[in-house]
């Protein structure tokens, strides 16, 4: 049933987030919205949930869980090196409370305005607090970036630092916040910022790439598992904060780096011939690549020391096997 | 983060819903699904969400709660009279609970099936129970059914039986389920019917189209407002079920048709000239149409009894003006 309380909150968001597209025939306020794909472009689309307290703290702030349901599913986009274009919101909240749903629409518009993505659409329902982003983007038939590309003797990279979200987040449950570093590490956690132009990069010239959502150990399985070979990571190489490099030691870093999740970075190989210009033009996009390991014949994620020696991930870190 | 389980979920809900369409490039397990419009078609996009408790009573089972989801986003491709293609699917989920996953997917499925709708995407997360489906169709340019249509003079149509939906919610309140009545509208309301064949019949026929949702009157409203004209209903008029004329009283059965939600029929104008035909050709569709009023000059929704006296809601049903 549709109150006339959840009709000012729709018009609130769509004022919030009024970004003009051509390609937008008709946008929120029929049944449907009417869309038109550009002609000899795929249409990629994808889907993401945020659950309060399970995805973002509980007292996380309205914007930066505005930012953030777009943010998780941009970088979806941005993984696939798709153009965004279009999003639908599915946000259900407690109650109908309008300081709350105006924070929320400046921090999804903030980042929808960044990337001229329009929202074509939505649900404002009742209930505990999450919300569900449907993006739409574009890209030419034959350019996604997909993870079952991989080839033996790739070298395998990651854009930015992995690890500071997950970091943030053991910061904010140590009651860390007020210390620098940690600050830096929260927005992180709060403020992810999808690799979109990175993507478009990538294209034709990465031969897998997964963007790290649950840990850059767990994603890069995929792209092993999606390829049929198995990967190395040497932990040494792994490009860390230098607000992760003041907070945390060694093994924490570690931890944080391979298996913390929210990072939003993207993973991907390609073979060594075209490294060095691809590093280089991801440079001066603003956010570069680091080669981490190789792609190796075999399975799974194997992660190495300084020495050579393999190393396991436990409960407290990453740890040498007994 | 994605477990194990979570993946096991996924799957099942891939194998359980799988439908092979062309124009699917690339289906779930990658990052985005990619996805090719034929040309020509704009592409027409809706998201609804259903949460527990609030959507459908707790205790609905789980092939209907799959099988809901699906229909209430249907039917907004509907009332564009739009061709349904793909859709995703958010699941929050508060517990991994296989079974009632596999039950919910087949009643998800059996309705993609009987529409051909591929299911592309989607993201399951734990959390209150809640399920937000992001539907897409094709619709050629200049023929979707908008609510801004309606002119002076046109008749107003709706499909099926409204209310029984309303209806059946009530007789779950009452404890009247085992009543043979009661079970036939406890069915429409957990198992609505998409108006798909008849909104692509409504094409370039109808000058206003709406799904009823949130109930006929609210809805009709709707089509007033963004056509800048009023609606007269005759209460008359109203097609009622024969479960619906078994088991309530006049007064209750307006307060159903009018007010109650969940029905998903269409409730459309037309001129008089092309009315009859069009009438025909949706009888033969397997849901016919009735004339319940018309539209004229002014504005809001005006219900008239037998005798030609305004009446309006209040709390019980709808009664004559003091």
């Amino acid at each position: 049933m549709v109150q006339p309380i959840e009709f000012r909150l729709i018009e609130l968001i769509r004022e919030r987030c009024a970004i003009e597209r051509e390609d937008v025939q008709l946008g929120i306020g029929d049944d449907a919205s009417l869309l038109a794909v550009p002609p000899g472009q795929l249409l990629a689309v994808s889907t993401d949930t945020l659950v309060s307290g399970v995805h973002f703290p509980e007292n996380t702030s309205a914007f930066d869980v505005g930012w953030k349901s777009l943010a998780v599913n941009l970088s979806d986009l941005a993984s696939m090196g798709a153009t965004p274009a279009w999003a639908t919101l599915a946000l259900t909240l407690p109650r109908a409370d309008a300081a709350w749903v105006a924070a929320f629409a400046d921090g999804f518009a903030a980042l929808a305005r960044e990337f001229k993505l329009a929202l074509v659409g939505g649900d404002t329902t009742r209930g505990p607090l999450s919300i569900t982003v449907t993006v739409h983007g574009f890209v030419p038939p034959g350019s996604a970036l997909l993870r079952r590309g991989a080839r033996v003797g790739d070298g395998i990279f990651v854009t930015g630092t992995p690890g500071d979200a997950a970091a943030g987040l053991h910061c904010l449950g140590q009651g860390m916040q007020l210390v620098a570093a940690a600050d830096r590490l929260v927005e992180r956690l709060n403020r992810p910022t999808p690799r979109v132009a990175q993507g478009l990069l990538l294209r034709g010239r990465a031969s897998a790439c997964i963007d790290v959502s649950d840990g850059l150990a767990a994603d890069l399985d995929h792209i092993c598992a999606a390829s049929g070979v198995g990967a190395q990571i040497e932990i040494e190489s792994l490009p860390a904060s230098s607000a992760l490099l003041d907070a945390f030691e060694a093994s924490m870093r570690a931890r944080f780096q391979l298996r913390g999740g929210d990072d939003y970075e993207l993973c991907f190989t390609t073979s060594d011939e075209g490294a060095s210009p691809l590093l280089e033009d991801l440079a001066r996009s603003g956010c570069g690549a680091t080669r981490i390991g190789r792609i190796v014949a075999g399975s799974g994620v194997c992660v190495r020391d300084a020495r050579g020696n393999e190393i396991a991930p436990d409960r407290g870190g990453w740890e040498h096997f007994a």
